[in-house]
């Protein structure tokens, strides 16, 4: 019925997430307002730990991408449970350091990383720097240089595969920003270059091949084109790499269609891929990295509003209006993206509805969920929409000059205020006369 | 060559705006940075007050639509030039009121207004709500009741005219979030609901067709329909409607395909259907409003970056990567915005590379323009895009916990700060441990 056990239905027939009934959770924190259930993350944190412990022999780490959900509680949580993060920018590692995560876990990343971020990056100790070109390595030596540091860096790599929700192709991707591709050449060029520059050592290569992927077989494919890579390094320039990074993109459910691998599954039958391709090449097992980022949070999270008015145009449309949108929740304007949605107060009742759930936002594309069968909604009914822990809060805008709401988790039982609510005041805080 | 006059090249061969090198002004407060021409701002403020002046003597006032771009010292120069303002949330209200913008000449939109906002705007003395529906009606006359208030009030009227940039179409827009239909008597409906509720004094109505026209045709038409429509309700229920608010929606030149009519043109081609229409109905002329937000700042703006590496992907595309993207400019993403965009410090260079300008936000689609003909670019050069005055900082997000960038204005040859650069110790402000 629901996208993940964390959702029930109490007596009072209200929906609940981590058994704490979410109608009077609006009612304590207002609405808009995102949940998360901690013990869920968590629990997903220790299936992909457990996994590299029995596939890989403990030979690897789970990086958190913090690009999904990037507030400071989630890097104290990620710590807890023995992950390593991933950042993408100057201000998620910022985020990540405030919390006490350990510098040397993090792993860098971005197309496009700025002078000022690689030296945030090198001063700050950060384990590894993903390198994405040519022009990044000058800007790293340079600073290393001047720094007297060294630094260890992967290169992000584009393997050739390209793979989306059901569907993936075996070549493609070469015409992505991110990146140096195996097909022309750059990829082998820049580690050559590399094995040149003293600042740095090259341990490893990574990819990352889509988003919300259900299949296997890219992921698989994947990482043989990727230790065959390494092999010809070792054979060509004798460099043995020893990391291998093989991304996110491990789907999640958003709506009854989607059906996702299990994590365990998916690294098991990976592990088979890297185990034999190995010994084929005979080349050693490298220290396997992966990055989850909506599959630790996504399903984890929910966001409730409170129903305005109800908008029937006869014979046409009905809408519900709810007291955020857009705003929050940017992944309908931007994708289409679907999500499963119910009356949180009602959630026993029937789906008797077909409507279109809206935002408040002046623009017509402000809409939430299109067509969704959802109970009969009246003002003041709770509204929540699930699967909404990755990419909301982390895309969340202040469209219209709307505050963006507030983050509870929920753990144990109880119910845990992790990020306030922006006031109006915040919006004007670096506004001058 | 330029899509505004605020635009020029300087004797260094550097993009101006306001006669103040950009260069410079991206070396004074770094990039990625907002610059927009208070001066053109002013003056468009003038040609579409003095048509006000001219075509309807006087009996209007322009309402700045405050969603295209928010924040304090954009209030002071809607004063300053004698606009009203409209606003869409608490949000735009705060930061209006903040600036000691008049109350009383507010008009407050939004299709689910909280019932915060309702007393905000009621609290506070606005001078309008334009309402939405019939659950809107109830709850100001609930609000107002307690405060024992009356409020000003316009419908929002569909009025079964739906414009886009180079198109429109007679009926249409009645699926639409926003407003209440004439065609099936919606309309009608909620003014007579209005008129039995002694804390509300009906005095208008409002229609808003569509963003971006550039057809004369489609306004012409709508200032009919709702003329015809209130005279109408003044003939059945002799209720003399008093105000009429045409919206906004008026085009500006983002590329060089994109052709413009000039506000006065359009102002002076409508008050003649005003003028026809009312006398034909016998019905007075009203006071009229429009409601301009991306003509008064969308071509007064630009956006100033910083190249870092730009990515040769042989025989397939040249990508130039920009220390910005979606984050402050999310139009391309969501709608695929065409921009023009020229590297600064190479303005009077010939065009002659075409490229991709991509972000550097860690999502593929993190585009500002595909296929855009620039001057050759390297790393370190300030490359601008044009236009980006409007939904621009306002629909700005932190997605990947990027600061958003600051607002420079330029006026009278002196640049001066209005929003300041967000730090990473804001976008924590709101974490807890």
């Amino acid at each position: 019925m629901f996208n993940s056990d964390s959702l029930g239905i109490n007596n009072e027939g209200n929906l609940t997430i981590g058994n704490l009934d979410t109608v009077l959770l609006a009612k304590k924190y207002q609405t808009p307002l995102y949940v998360m259930d901690e013990d869920m993350i968590r629990h997903i944190c220790r299936i992909y730990k457990n996994s590299i412990d029995e596939f890989y022999k403990g030979h690897g780490l789970i990086l958190y991408a913090s690009k999904a959900l990037s507030f400071k509680h989630i890097y104290s949580v990620a710590k807890e449970e023995g992950l390593g993060v991933d950042v993408v920018s100057g201000g998620e590692l910022y985020t990540a350091l405030s919390a006490g995560f350990p510098a040397d876990k993090i792993y860098f990343h971005g197309n496009n990383k700025t002078y000022d971020e690689i030296k945030m990056a090198v001063d700050s100790g950060v384990g590894h720097l993903v390198v994405d070109n040519d022009y990044e390595l000058t800007l790293i030596d340079e600073i290393c240089q001047k720094e007297n540091k060294t630094m260890d860096i992967l290169f992000r790599i584009k393997p050739g595969i390209d793979a989306h929700t059901h569907d993936f192709v075996k070549t493609g991707q070469i015409d992505a920003k991110f990146g140096v591709a195996l097909e022309n050449g750059e990829a082998e060029a820049i580690i050559k270059h590399a094995m040149q520059i003293k600042t740095v050592r090259v341990t490893g290569v990574h990819c990352h091949i889509g988003s919300q992927i259900f299949d296997i077989e890219p992921f698989k494919l994947a990482a043989s084109v990727m230790l065959n890579f390494m092999a010809d390094i070792k054979d060509k320039y004798g460099l043995e790499l020893k990391e291998l990074n093989l991304g996110g993109g491990y789907g999640i459910i958003y709506t009854d269609g989607d059906d996702p691998i299990e994590y365990h599954e998916y690294i098991k039958a990976v592990s088979q891929v890297v185990y034999e391709t190995c010994e084929e090449r005979n080349f050693p097992v490298p220290f396997i990295l992966m990055e989850p980022g909506r599959s630790l949070v996504g399903a984890s999270g929910i966001t409730l509003y409170t129903v305005g008015d109800v908008k029937d145009i006869k014979d046409i449309k009905k809408y519900v209006f709810v007291d955020g949108g857009m705003g929050d929740n940017p992944r309908f304007i931007l994708y289409e993206s679907k999500y499963n949605a119910l009356i949180a107060n009602k959630a026993t009742k029937d789906r008797s509805e077909v409507v279109t759930i809206a935002g408040k936002c002046c623009e017509s594309g402000d809409v939430l969920a299109k067509d969704i069968a959802i109970q009969q909604a009246e003002p003041g009914d709770t509204l929540a929409v699930l699967a909404t822990g990755a990419y909301n809060y982390s895309m969340a805008s202040n469209y219209n000059r709307i505050p963006r709401p507030p983050i509870v988790m929920v753990s144990n039982g109880q119910d845990k205020l992790v990020v306030k609510r922006e006031t109006y005041a915040d919006l004007m805080k670096n506004d001058l006369d």
